[in-house]
């Protein structure tokens, strides 16, 4: 089972779309969603995935990932008996300085928020921060997308 | 997604052991146990599946069912992370009159509990019952594997 560790930083501005290599829209939803155990099933373009993922670390920074591509209709029927809420964004893949981060738009009740993800290699790998990046929220549970659905951004 | 329709019925004493074709020890957990999107890691035999299944219609012969093979050491990976408690059983196949009987026998904390299921190609078939088959249990959730893991056959 593989580790999975990484930061993840609120966005300041829109600078980073003039350079993002690819964008790609993702629509997921959540079989389970508690911290210790979360199953998501995703679309992303005309693919589809499930993804489980177990409890982080103390940091934040370390989950344990496990991930199967699945045929994108059986990804549409399964969003169907997710819990209610959805996640509707837009991923811009953005590299800087050989790093790549995932930088998420999110629309609909999440609309506004725009963060970034970066993985690391160790979990004290230093990152050398683009303009447009902002605060770190790595292991801030309000910014996880299971938590995004139940607790949206314009809710805050 | 397919419709997945069975009738679960209680065994009486275990005249099933002598004509059964094969048996095979499952251990099972869940990442998910509520009725409504229940997400089961199964390692059985030498092979692990991931099983979703959606909420039963009123009678409870019907569920949406979702099931992928999966290498059977991510099975057990994934077991680590699964709620607490683990069903345990042996499962003998048994055929009778045409049709294919999963006959489950529970050890640990549902020792004692022995319960056969048979799949139907539409709710109103109808099955001759063996000798040994007792009382019928569809759509009883105390039966269902994700409950007998939280209220276990033995605390009854």
């Amino acid at each position: 089972m593989a580790q999975e560790i990484e930061r993840k930083y609120l966005v300041k501005n829109e600078d980073f779309k003039a350079i993002a290599a690819r964008q790609v829209r993702i629509i997921q939803g959540y079989l389970s969603s508690v911290p210790e155990r979360t199953v998501r099933v995703r679309v992303k373009g005309d693919k589809g995935f499930l993804t489980i993922k177990g409890i982080g670390n103390e940091s934040g920074a370390s989950r344990y990932e496990w991930e199967s591509e699945i045929p994108v209709a059986e990804a549409q029927d399964l969003l169907k008996i997710c819990e209610p809420g959805v996640i509707d964004k837009t991923r811009y893949l953005v590299e800087y300085e050989g790093h790549i981060f995932e930088v998420d738009e999110f629309y609909q009740s999440n609309e506004g928020l725009v963060v970034a993800e970066v993985e690391l290699q160790s979990e004290d790998q230093q990152v050398n921060k683009p303009s447009w990046l902002g605060e770190e929220v790595t292991g801030d549970a309000r910014y996880y997308n299971s938590m995004l659905m139940k607790q949206p951004y314009t809710s805050w």
